[in-house]
C-alpha cells in the first residue's frame, strides 16, 4: 500500500456511516447520479506563469474539467452538471481566460456549469465537482473484471508524459510532433460514446478505469480488486510513436506504461458483450490489447519487474 | 460591488451556459437537489499548528463541515450526503483527527459521506461539497423579501468574532466565558429544524440566509437582490452580552452587526406565514428583529454610516 492508500483506509475506518472508498466516482444511487470532485493544485498538479512546463489559465481551465469528466466517463454515467471552486490571488485576466476554457469544454460536451466559489489564497487551486446523470446504466467497478474477459483501451498511451517533457524543454522533436504531444497533454481526448456505448448496452458486470494515473497503474488497481491478471500486448496499445534521431521510440516502453495523465479509457467486458458490440467499440476508438487472467500482470507475456508508479501525491 | 462580486460577473458572462450566480447553493432542479460547496485554505480561512488563532484538526473537521450545512439550511433543503477534498502536506494524524471531526459533525446531524480525495499541496485546503434533499420544500432566495415581512433571526450574533479575539490572546474576560465564545467560534450551533420548518411551511416566497459574512453583510444582500430595506432593533439580537472590566459590553456594536461567522439564519416572511408559525420559530430559538420596509437598512432608526464589511475575499 502506498502512503495515499493508507490514508484512505484511515478515512474509511474513521467514519462511520460512509460509503468513502477512494474510488473516482462517488453514488448518489437514490437520485440516479454518479459524482466526482478532483482538485488540482498550482506547483502540485500545474505550473503557471513562464516557468518551464507552465500551463495557460485558458488550458488550465479545460484541463481541469477534462479530467473530472474522464472520471464521470470511466463510470459509465453521462456527464451533465459541474461546480467549481476556484481559489488563489487571481486577477480579473486569469478568471476570465480560465473560464473560458471551462466554457468550450462545457459545449463540446454537453455540460451545464451550476455553481461555485472564489476564495483567496497564495497558490491557485480549481476543485471541480461533476455530475453524471446513471439512469438506464450499468455503472463500473473496478472489482468486476474477470478471467476470460476482453481488455479494452482507448487513448494514446504516452503521449502526454511526452508533451510534457517537451514544455518543459526536455525534449525537443520537431514543430508539427511537439504540437500533437503537448496537445494530448493540454488537452486529452475523451471517450463519450465508448463509456455510453458500454454503459447502455453491457448484459454482464464491466471494469472501466481512466489511465490518468498511467495505463500500468490501471491494469493494477483494476488486478488487485478484482482479484485477476491480465495478458496484454504491448504492440496493440494505441499510441503515436515517432522515430526520434537516434533511433530511439518516442514514447518509450516505460512512457507508454507509466507516463500518465492521458485520461484513455481501460474496459475489461464479457466476450459475450464483447461479440455483440465489440466491433462498435473499436470503430469509435478501442484497441482490443489482451484479455483478463487468472494472476500476474503480463506485458508480451513478460512481467514488470519494477513497480514504478505516477504518484500525484507525496 | 467589491472585488469578487466584479469577478463573478465577469465568470457569469463568460458562461453561456449556466446559472452560476454566486450563490451560496446550487441546484439540479430535475433531482430536487440543493449543492453547495465551500473551500476553507489555510492562512486565509484558518491557521493551524501553536500559532495564535490556530484551530486543531478535529475541529477544522467539525467547522468545515458546519460551514457547509449552515448553506444548505439556508436554503430550506435538508442536507443528506457529502464529499470531502483534503488537500496539503498531511499526516496520519491529522487525517484521523480531522475526519473524526467530520464523523461528529455526520452523526449529530444525520449525513452519510460518499466520497472525497486526498492530494498534496504546501497549504492545506479542504473543499467540501454537500448534498441537501429540496423535495417538498420550497426553497429560498435572498430576492423574495417583501415590505412589511417580518424579520427573524436565529444565532447568538458577535460570539464567533470574541472568540476568535480571545484564541487570538486579544482578549481575556474569564474561563468560562473565555471557554463560551472560543466554542462559538470553532462550533457554530445550526438550525435545522427552523429551516425545516419554514421550508415546509411557507406558503409565500421567502427570503433567507445564513450570517457567514456577518449579519449586516446578509441584510446588506437581501436588501439589494430583493430592492428593499430593513429596519431592525438592534436590542432583539439574539446575542451573549458580557460586562467586561472597564464597563464596556462585549460584543460590541460593531461585533454583532459586522463580525461574521456566526452562521445563524436571517429570515423574511409574510405576515400570514409568520401568524401560521412564527411562535413555533421563536420556540425554535428564532427572535423577531424587525420588518422589511421600503428601503434603507436602518438599525434602531439609524443607518450605519459606514459600510463595513467581512471580507472573505482579497
Amino acid at each position: 500500500m502506498n502512503k495515499e492508500e493508507v490514508f484512505l483506509k484511515k478515512i474509511a475506518k474513521t467514519l462511520d456511516n460512509s460509503s468513502f472508498l477512494g474510488d473516482d466516482c462517488a453514488y448518489l444511487e437514490e437520485y440516479n447520479l454518479a459524482i466526482s470532485t478532483d482538485t488540482l493544485i498550482e506547483d502540485v498538479h500545474f505550473k503557471l506563469g513562464q516557468k518551464n512546463g507552465a500551463i495557460s489559465p485558458y488550458a488550465l481551465g479545460k484541463k481541469a474539467l477534462l479530467v473530472n469528466i474522464s472520471d464521470i466517463l470511466a463510470s459509465g454515467a453521462k456527464p451533465e452538471y459541474l461546480t467549481i471552486s476556484l481559489s488563489g490571488n487571481l486577477d480579473a485576466d486569469f478568471i476570465e481566460n480560465f473560464y473560458k476554457g471551462i466554457n468550450d469544454v462545457c459545449r463540446k460536451y454537453g455540460l451545464k456549469v451550476i455553481g461555485g466559489d472564489l476564495t483567496g489564497g497564495s497558490k491557485v487551486s480549481v476543485s471541480i465537482t461533476i455530475f453524471g446523470n446513471t439512469k438506464g446504466r450499468t455503472v463500473s467497478s473496478r472489482a468486476k473484471a474477470k478471467e476470460g474477459y476482453i481488455v479494452l483501451l482507448a487513448g494514446e498511451h504516452g503521449s502526454s508524459a511526452t508533451g510534457f517533457k517537451i514544455l518543459s524543454g526536455k525534449l525537443n522533436i520537431n514543430e508539427a510532433e511537439n504540437k500533437h504531444f503537448i496537445n494530448a497533454h493540454i488537452e486529452p481526448k475523451l471517450y463519450p460514446k465508448i463509456s455510453e456505448t458500454i454503459a447502455l448496452n453491457c448484459k454482464k458486470p464491466y471494469a472501466m478505469m481512466d489511465t490518468s494515473d498511467g495505463l500500468y497503474d490501471a491494469l493494477k488497481k483494476i488486478s488487485e480488486s478484482s482479484k485477476t491478471g491480465f495478458s496484454i500486448n504491448f504492440d496493440k496499445i494505441p499510441k503515436k510513436s515517432v522515430q526520434y534521431k537516434d533511433n530511439t521510440t518516442i514514447p518509450d516502453f516505460n512512457t507508454v506504461l507509466f507516463g500518465g495523465e492521458d485520461y484513455g479509457l481501460l474496459i475489461c467486458i464479457s466476450k459475450d458483450d464483447f461479440s455483440a458490440f465489440g466491433e462498435k467499440l473499436i470503430s469509435l476508438g478501442a484497441a482490443k490489447i489482451g484479455t483478463v487472467t487468472k494472476e500476474k500482470i503480463l506485458i508480451n507475456g513478460k512481467e514488470i519487474d519494477r513497480d514504478l508508479r505516477f504518484e500525484h501525491f507525496g
